[in-house]
């Protein structure tokens, strides 16, 4: 092929390519035209960390596409003759649609997107390495990565920047390769190996193709090594985020109390700040606002749900007035009280079934239910208490992210099954010849029912709420993403997710589905703060309260601790420091308080406690290679918004029974997964799942997918779910007394991930993929 | 500011920014580091199209940010001193954060985006005008888009590609400006005004700013004027799209059957293609499968529900086997005969009115039903075979996209009209004292029924499975946007979205929700090919048929060519060419054989015929300026699928009336509504509604939004909205008498394209938003 008909068939190319390209009819031949270019900075491989660096200079070695000592003089020449040698083996791309792809798209030759080394001068201007130069481009029907290395037996001039070129890289990659072996990444391989001065010029040296290649292999050996001392250093210090339980004060042995004194001594002076950073500074007291409207409903309709489910569990002895003034009351006590006043406290699923099973043992010890439940609370306290005062939270340093992510899509699970068990519920009391059966039990509003019949309506309405409520508030909560309306509307509507889709729901059962007549809660009326009769207990129901409490207080323990923990992430960017001991502490007396009066119990909860954080934190959007990625900047940390929310919970005890029981369980059972729903994003262990199915060439290029091999996050991915399958069995166990055992497996996650995780995967693996990243990518 | 201090800030500013930055981490200060760079030619800007460049050029003059005869030497210190006059207006934006944003993520600087002009040299490299460059950055905080030309006393070497540079302009704009003002357009505009070296010249000759702002107003004037004259040549033209209407035959008088005679001719020899076409090339078999069973599901679950529907209106007469034996036979007719068998015939929602107008008729009159129902068919075919065979096809040349897609819209809104009024009528037959009455019409299949209670359950489902419908449809349609699974995986689900989500909502209306007994469809038996006793009709029913005829031929006329007209769409890049007469003729024959027989009618329906070639094209996907668009590659051009399909729906006959009675109302109705939003895409009238609630910084760069002003481009969608309005009105009229006028009013739209609105727009804008581009941007 001679340089004249080359041009010709790029001539040809670039005519046939413009046939339906607006632009290119107004770029005619020979005047002047624009160019557009974009420079950025990427850093070099790290051969060390970056798994895939070897490999691509494997995939070259395994084809040595390699010309040394060419002797063309025009950049298109050379370049057409590596692109032919390149895509001998690929029939189905054409070097035309090749070379097409590598220039701007004109016939004129200027690369489209080049790897270049440049340096800075001492004025402090750019200097290019003008002697090589990396081109690259992705292509449709490419079957695999291809390299080409030409040396040029004279420097040529090939254009600006590249006057005196000796070595020119082609990088071609499929545009469906996974990131990691994208044309960029391999491109940068490449460009690593080349840029220092020196090696090119012992590549300059090589006589022949073979010398050249033994050099690659040593210089890739070269950089695999550098920075092996730092690496060995890093092995034996433990994981990152856990540098803030080891506070120096805790080393010197254990003191009773010592940790929550350090915990107070360290908060105490930032009290006055927790008040006015919910006030000063920009966007401030909006955040507040709807932080507080957040809270307000993300606590009370819980509540409200969690009351019924208790009310029917304890045949009204805890209901719905009782878990809001519970709420009221703990909620108040920790947002003054504690060192991270970021934690929301709640009444949970766990929780309520053990209240559940304190109940059936109370009846089969033939004691009073209350009594008993007073007195497992005090026990579970008193262990609490103990817990924070001798510092316990120390083996909190073992959780990492990877157990963290564990228990946070666990209870996220919980939530799910529960909304579901109750829907199915709805289905099974209307569906079959007993239907008619539990009808009675329902309190007959509404009208013109069909008496006794199966009606089926209230369960298809169910349904259809839970699916509103779920889609309505998916809708505005991811509204936030979309292009419409503009910035500052979108985020309202995003704020207001919850509130919106719960009264429209609501609304939409209770008024406009008004001929199916959904159950409505009632409460107990009758005073409230009245101490239960502890003197009625027989002493064998003391003792069993204690083996209940013992479990309990794991319960408190491990969830307290592991909702701090995941608030206090680095990703969140908290200034003021944490308090475990002193939060566990506060946590005891609440609970120790809530028993005396038969109030159900309280402990920090998710996703509700880190949503808090983020409606307090300013947010800011980072591009980085084409991703977009949500960062925190920064996070009011103030007492109000828990503080007022509260206070408005306490005052809806005013709106009992109704309207508050306008809102209906399909609506709770929606909200439940709605929770659930947004408490995936930010889940790395939910990330990687869907990495399973998702195309690799779509991966995000985060830090753990350059540093760790497909295989082994999988690997990774499946001992989580393997745990995280021995948690719901048995904490969504059809067994209740297989519940109880439940904190102590969740204890068990801890050696689980330091012990046996690292007989299967690389520690060094486990290190890159359980980093606590600080921007959550 | 002393130049060190400059320095200093600038580097507190990098330090600043890399905190939370792996990959400024990995780059450190003095030693060599990677540089990826980008290069894509741009259009200059056409000031004579792009309403916005003059813009661009007002707002520079508002503002006058202009530094002549500068002596600073560093690019750096010149750029400080730039952007500190820039921001003086500016208190929410730091100087720094302009610097950051201009130079590269590093200390040392080298633009991040950039603007020049380039040349080919006579030995085919680029060569860069090294005088002049133009960067640019978005910023979030900024107000106001700000530029500043500064002019050098001396030329300065700022950099490779920028060794001798006089002028330096620097464009920062908000990040949420609107596209049309974004960075790169307005670097655009003036990169296009210095771009000329004579004109650069004479800016280098100015004396002072005055000199120099009255020359770049005449340079502005200049570029304004440019090309004028091809301008007013594009004027006395008419609209592209209708170029195939005009035949050079169609303009020697009319005689009669040339069109049709002329259209034979050119199909004719294409006639064998048109089987070959389906059978051979890549991918064609399996396009040719998924044409296939998309056509017969598409087409046979309509027949079921407009079955239904004729058959509650006329008591049984025209019930679901009538209407699957008239697709059958008129759509194989139609697929062997026809000129383009890409067009898909049905019956529709209108004609199932003038079935139900007709039955009143008969009634009033006093005649059967069937011989009326017949002989209005037979009159308004002899007109139709009229309007083919005088040629009357060519007043649609005034279709222009404007009209196309105002019906393709109001065609959709009768679709979810339809499905809704099926939706409430079934609530409203359910609620209230009334509710029970009309229960005993129900076929009272399943078990275990309330009696005559309300069946409310009913319509719930049928809400419940109607969502389901849409919902699981639209998400396998879009799945191939998504990253999950692979391309071809995606595409497969796309392709079968539909039959997949009727079968699996039909699935779960009869059995997983088997205790809800849904209404299913029933059939009449008896033979079907009886011809109609025309004699039977007095005089008057023969004269009020031609009347009745004479408006459904209108209906059959606009509605098939307009199908057509969308069908033959430059965007589509059909190669064989149209046959409108042909096809007309076609139409009148297949409809008048069905009259005789009583069969309902049929024509060209939106939006299955362009979702026809959709599914026979290959589809490619373009980046242009970061939006993706799909772009019709080629489409192949058969009869097969219609062919195959068609045969398959006839041999459907055998699954009546179970199983095809398993497809209850619900899902036919959320078909309806799939359908109606499938047909959406692609509609730019849609898009442009879209558009009033989008971001403006979110809008698409394409050729309508570049072209013409914002207030005019909603001025055009406003009348559209108007029109269509009119539309709905007349053809959603609860009064059926009103629909009977409703095909003259489609006619009259083309007079208020061509006459009324160009009274209200200018005649340039409405051509550029009315363009029928090729590739749909």
């Amino acid at each position: 092929m001679t340089d004249g008909q080359r041009e010709s068939l790029a001539f040809s190319t670039y005519t046939l390519d413009s046939e339906d390209d607006d632009a290119s009819d107004r770029i005619s031949k020979d005047e002047i035209t624009l160019m557009f270019a974009t420079h950025e900075k990427i850093p070099k491989k790290d051969f060390r960390h970056e798994y895939e660096a070897s490999r691509d200079v494997d995939s070259f070695f395994s084809m040595v596409s390699l010309d040394l000592d060419i002797t063309e003089t025009s950049l298109f020449g050379i370049v057409v003759r590596m692109v032919e040698g390149l895509l001998r083996e690929e029939p189905d791309c054409s070097p035309e649609e090749a070379l097409s792809a590598l220039f701007t798209h004109d016939s004129v030759h200027h690369f489209n997107r080049t790897v270049q080394g440049t340096s800075q001068t001492e004025y402090g201007s750019v200097d290019y390495d003008q002697s090589w130069i990396c081109a690259f481009a992705s292509m449709k029907n490419l079957k695999k990565r291809q390299v080409s290395i030409a040396r040029l037996k004279h420097p040529r001039n090939l254009g600006e920047t590249s006057q005196e070129i000796r070595f020119i890289i082609i990088v071609l990659a499929p545009s469906e390769e996974k990131t990691t072996r994208s044309a960029l990444e391999t491109a940068r391989t490449f460009a690593t190996l080349l840029h220092e001065p020196e090696i090119r010029q012992e590549f300059l040296d090589c006589r022949d193709k073979v010398e050249f290649m033994n050099l690659l292999r040593l210089v890739e050996l070269k950089y695999c090594k550098d920075g092996e001392i730092e690496e060995c250093a890093a092995d034996t210090g433990s994981s990152e985020s856990l540098a803030s339980f080891e506070k120096p004060e805790d080393r010197q042995g254990c003191p009773i109390g010592k940790g929550v004194w350090n915990d107070i001594k360290r908060r105490a002076p930032l009290y006055f700040s927790d008040f006015k950073d919910g006030l000063v500074g920009r966007h401030t007291l909006h955040k507040l606002i709807s932080a507080t409207v957040f809270l307000y409903f993300a606590c009370l309709l819980p509540s409200i749900a969690f009351g019924t489910l208790n009310s029917r569990n304890t045949h009204g002895m805890i209901d719905v007035r009782k878990v809001i003034v519970s709420q009221t009351l703990g909620g108040l006590i920790y947002a003054l009280f504690s060192g991270q006043p970021l934690i929301i406290l709640q009444t949970t699923a766990p929780l309520a079934l053990y209240t559940q099973i304190i109940y059936e043992i109370a009846h089969s010890l033939h004691v009073d239910f209350l009594p008993m439940f007073g007195c497992v609370g005090l026990w579970s306290s008193g262990f609490v208490l103990l817990y924070a005062l001798v510092g316990a939270n120390r083996i909190m340093k073992y959780t990492t992210r990877c157990v963290e992510e564990i228990f946070s899509l666990f209870i996220a699970i919980t939530k799910v099954a529960a909304a579901l068990e109750s829907l199915i519920h709805d289905f099974q009391e209307n569906i079959g010849p007993d239907c008619g059966h539990n009808v009675t039990t329902s309190e007959g509003e509404g009208y013109g029912e069909a008496a006794a019949g199966c009606q089926l309506d209230k369960a298809l309405l169910h349904l259809l709420l839970l699916l509103g409520t779920v889609a309505l508030g998916m809708m505005l909560y991811n509204s936030i993403h979309s292009p419409y309306l503009d910035a500052s509307k979108r985020e309202l509507l995003a704020d207001y997710s919850l509130p919106v889709s719960v009264i429209f729901n609501s609304f939409m059962g209770v008024y406009v589905f008004s001929m199916v007549s959904l159950k409505r809660f009632d409460v107990q009326t009758g005073p409230l703060f009245v101490p239960v009769e502890l003197g009625s207990l027989t002493s064998t129901a003391v003792v069993t309260a204690m083996g209940l409490g013992f479990c309990l207080s794991l319960l408190f323990f491990m969830d307290q601790n592991i909702t701090a923990a995941i608030v206090n992430s680095p990703a969140n960017k908290l200034k003021k420091s944490s308090a475990y001991n002193l939060d566990l502490l506060v946590i005891g007396i609440i609970n120790g308080i809530l028993s005396v009066f038969g109030f159900p119990w309280l402990h920090g909860t998710l996703p509700h406690s880190p949503l808090h954080v983020r409606t307090l934190a300013d947010v800011e959007d980072r591009v980085d290679q084409g991703r977009l990625y949500s960062i925190v900047v920064r996070v009011r940390e103030t007492r109000l918004a828990a503080i007022l929310s509260h206070t408005l919970i306490g005052l809806s005890l005013l709106l009992l029974p109704s309207p508050l029981n306008y809102i209906t369980q399909p609506v709770l059972n929606g909200l439940f997964i709605f929770f659930a729903l947004i408490s995936f994003s930010g889940n790395q262990f939910y990330e990687r799942l869907v990495l399973l199915m998702t195309e690799q060439s779509a991966y995000p290029p985060n830090h753990y997918i350059r540093r760790v091999p497909l295989a082994q996050i999988h690997l990774f991915t499946f001992c989580q779910v393997l745990q995280l399958a021995v948690l719901c069995g048995l904490g969504l166990s059809a067994m209740p007394y297989l519940e109880m055992i439940f904190p102590i497996v969740l204890l068990l996650l801890l050696p689980i991930r330091h012990k046996l995780m690292p007989l299967l995967i690389d520690p060094k693996y486990i290190r890159a993929l359980d980093a606590a990243h600080t921007d959550n990518h």
